[in-house]
């Protein structure tokens, strides 16, 4: 549970009047922060609202004075997440080939793992959202679409990293881009911003784990 | 969703007499697998007993000839997940030491990464709603206590392979067993029984990928 509000609290009919005057107790960024970690906290179909409203400390009015209804906060929050990991993805994929002076698709999926893993961080609560998301509507599955698009745009450069031969080939490319983007994923579920551990130095480790193992090199 | 029911179906009279002769439509270890389907789809929360009810053509009341509550649902559910992710955690600490002849620290750790692996796919439905699960009542508080003990004895195990000189030293064992045992948490995400891949098969290539990683050894 989070705590009470500390910011500015407004009732109903002081946000109304700030609402006509564009100046409600929050601004739109606000109330999709703290909806997205009630939605994290509660679960986004057990979470109204009523609910969001009492957590902020103002009427529904006020909150509906930024959005039309709870699934555009939703949808609000999955597009940051979702254009954020495909920028990263498409990133990798627009390098220049290393048969034309460029990188290798190895240094390519390399580099998108941790880019991936500091994509997660910076966008740990919109991030954990999407991947709790389960298709219970037209939203959550235009989500799940975007996913299936990035899943397949990682699992070709796995691919293209396996047809350079420096994968091993005992696993299929498919499993490997499961486990990797799934080690990532499962980030989620314990890395909190606050810790000893950095971004970079988070994503450098996930990185040397999944490429080289936790057994030392003979 | 899954599709409606192809099994015995009885409505409320018919049920509530059945219950009465203590034969209603459906046996306890049927609504408890039914529920658990429903929980993972839907979310525990937003699921009520009468949405269980209908989705098994029975009245409340014949699920309640079974179970006191949904929640006593949910409490069998973790239990099975726990009872056998518990029992394979301990199998490996209780495995003779290497020093009194027995296996290694590092032999007992593989083999606790793919025993939770075969666990997963053994009880899928049940360690994916655990696996959910956030602490919202005290049953899945109370699960999720039991959880952090086992973690922590697979912090352990890995910390011992460490001490054994056969982990690399360049990542804590803290992080090594949250990204490991994260990676066999995400098959939830994806694997499914009725695949090509065997969970003999699935567990020796996760373990292979957690230790040796995906590169080829030089």
């Amino acid at each position: 549970m989070t705590s009470p509000s500390t910011g500015p609290s407004t009732g109903p009919s002081t946000s109304a009047a700030a609402g006509r005057r564009g100046r409600p107790g929050y601004d739109r960024e606000t109330v999709l922060r703290r909806a997205v970690e009630l939605f994290n906290e509660r679960g986004y179909d057990a979470t109204s609202t009523a609910d969001l409203a009492r957590e902020l400390g103002v009427s529904k009015s006020a909150i509906f004075h930024h959005v039309s209804s709870k699934e555009e906060l939703l949808a609000s929050a999955l597009d940051e997440a979702l254009t954020a990991l495909d920028a990263a993805v498409d990133a990798a994929g627009d390098a220049p080939a290393a048969t034309t002076g460029g990188t290798s698709a190895t240094e390519r999926l390399r580099a998108t793992v941790a880019e991936s893993v500091r994509i997660l961080v910076d966008h740990l609560p919109a991030v954990t959202l999407l991947l709790r998301v389960r298709g219970n509507s037209p939203v959550e599955q235009a989500a799940l679409e975007r996913r299936r698009v990035i899943d397949e745009k990682l699992a070709r450069l796995v691919r293209d990293a396996a047809d350079e031969g420096t994968l091993r080939t005992d696993l299929s490319s498919e499993l490997i881009s499961r486990l990797v983007f799934g080690t990532v994923n499962s980030l989620v579920e314990w890395y909190r911003p606050d810790g000893t551990l950095s971004p970079d130095d988070l994503a450098a480790q996930v990185t040397a784990l999944a490429f080289d193992g936790l057994s030392t090199r003979d």
